[in-house]
């Protein structure tokens, strides 16, 4: 048994905490709101995040910092993006042993386009936790909350790191795997969501079941592309952290970025729609950082360069499709087998 | 324009008929019941196959094999994998002049475990067609017969026949790629109704968008493990006739392989279950082959087993997933990794 302490109690910082508390760790899960923490204590509920789903007794909710992180084993960030460099500081004044230092958030910095191991490596010192882990993986915490098969992996380039998350996480109904490509994992979490987007597009268009795997595979292949280049291993794509969450991101009509495609579709400007969401929605900003990247890189991304121009040149989404249905006619792989053949030959 | 004969007019055959007219081709469709091509010039429309959709004047249905064929620059066979063989017998006694042959049959022949475009090879002389030609991808016929966006693949050893069936279908509804790895694309085809199968089976118990995205993306690793060490190239599996097919498969309703999964998971046998059905479940067949190559060839399958001792051994469909999710920790893609080392240094 050991003490562990989720910072975050979204619904996917508490399905983790219940995950961690099934394999009879002491769990502490955080949040800097001191209401939502007494709510949480006094219900054994988080209803705001996680319906009508029953917390255990001793899933205590902590709004002190030092209180929630004293002698863990193990921090596990569950944060929005925005929030990793504030509470990273936070945690810089109180963490004075060392611990695995874990996050399951997806994201891309806006403007600086870091990842959230480098803006979590920016403001807290190596020296605390080593290398960081990300959990990640296809993960409705509503489904993990009730004990529904899932899978996940692990990935830090210190492999005793990820093997401690394994021990922590894993049981019978949520299998880790371990991984080492924190590069390719961070950059598919955030990239996926520019699909996200197009599928929502193609829905909101009226399109089928079809145009929607094209979509996914040939938007994989795109993305795989960029990852690469970058210096990700092309394996990670095809991998639970790639293709496996893009199929649950992509299908579901509770993401973000799929109603924010479906509404562009449907007519409405950006402007209005990010108006109405009153939220950040990731796969806007990702998919102007990876256009400009593969601008910059001479990299083909033709799905996510039509998405580009749909959000900001008002371009018509049925225009944008019928010129991706109608590009110049080609192979189907010989692109990616360049990339895959460079990747194993430079090893 | 070319003059191109499909023969097989059930939805997909109808549906591709219909593509090559819009093409502007001239399109013989044919059928081997007399009655049903009747029914069909009489009243443009195939309502036993795709209800409410109105086929072209002349898109005409013929049953005289002889007619159908005559001067045509194509083939395209749309037929059960069982009728393979009798048409190409029939073929055999009546064609005269050299074409492309393209076959659109996603199945593996009992017993023989041969391929569709070994079936073809077999029974008519190749100097007829040179190489077939593998149309396939995710295409529901639905959706194609009323120009929703589509995307598939041609594939053939021979690029020209491939480009030649690229420039017969591909139009801004219907995009063509090619491909040239035949034997990859004619496996995946059938493989991938193992995991439709399983995709049933974690659906009749329950189980969530988690547990179905885990399993098409590790059932997938071990499809591309086992073709790959068939001779496939790892690649295909991760194309529009690999994943894009998949995806399209295992979240459908419709398919007869998620329907008999679903069943079994709900409790009834095997036997009951194809019974009632009265139709051929490619998966069921393909499940046993696929595991008895697995056997001989020493390759971990987990999903495979798993699925033939719920089919064959009576094994209770949770306990499986209990023990595949509780199977020994391990890395996500060390095995994979070593595949495709192994792929790109032998070239």
């Amino acid at each position: 048994m050991e003490k562990v302490a989720v910072l975050g109690a979204g619904s996917w910082g508490t399905a983790l905490a219940m995950v961690l508390h099934q394999n009879g760790h002491e769990v502490r899960l955080w949040t800097h709101d001191e209401d939502h923490a007494k709510r949480i204590n006094k219900t054994h509920q988080n209803s705001d995040y996680l319906n009508n789903i029953q917390l255990p007794q001793d899933l205590v909710a902590y709004s002190d910092l030092t209180k929630a992180i004293d002698q863990v084993s193990a921090i596990v960030l569950v944060l929005p993006t925005k929030a990793i460099r504030p509470v990273c500081q936070q945690l810089k004044g109180v963490l004075t042993h060392q611990v695995t230092l874990i996050h399951g958030t997806k994201g891309i910095e806006p403007d600086t386009f870091k990842r959230v191991s480098e803006m979590i490596e920016e403001e807290l010192p190596k020296d605390l936790y080593g290398e960081v882990v990300v959990l990640s993986g296809p993960s409705h915490a509503e489904e993990v909350s009730v004990f529904q098969p899932t899978t996940v992996s692990a990935t830090s380039s210190d492999v005793a790191k990820s093997v401690h998350t394994q021990d922590l996480f894993m049981n019978e109904r949520f299998r880790v795997y371990t991984n080492q490509d924190v590069l390719g994992v961070e950059l598919g979490g955030a990239l996926k969501n520019i699909i996200a987007l197009g599928a929502g597009i193609s829905d909101g268009l009226g399109y089928g079941d079809n145009a929607k795997a094209a979509l996914v595979t040939r938007g994989l292949a795109e993305i795989a592309r960029l990852g690469t280049a970058m210096g990700a291993d092309p394996l990670t794509f095809v991998g639970l952290t790639g293709i496996g969450d893009l199929i649950v991101t992509s299908t579901s009509i509770h993401s973000r970025n799929w109603k924010t495609g479906h509404m562009l579709a449907k007519g409405e400007s950006l402007e209005e729609i990010l108006d109405k969401m009153g939220m950040v929605v990731e796969g806007v900003r990702t998919a102007k950082a990876a256009y400009q990247l593969a601008e910059e890189r001479k990299i083909e991304m033709p799905i996510t360069t039509g998405i580009y121009k749909i959000l900001f040149e008002k371009a018509d989404p049925r225009e944008v499709v019928d010129q991706l249905m109608t590009r110049s006619k080609r192979p189907e792989t010989d692109e990616v087998h360049h990339m895959l053949k460079k990747h194993y030959n430079d090893q």
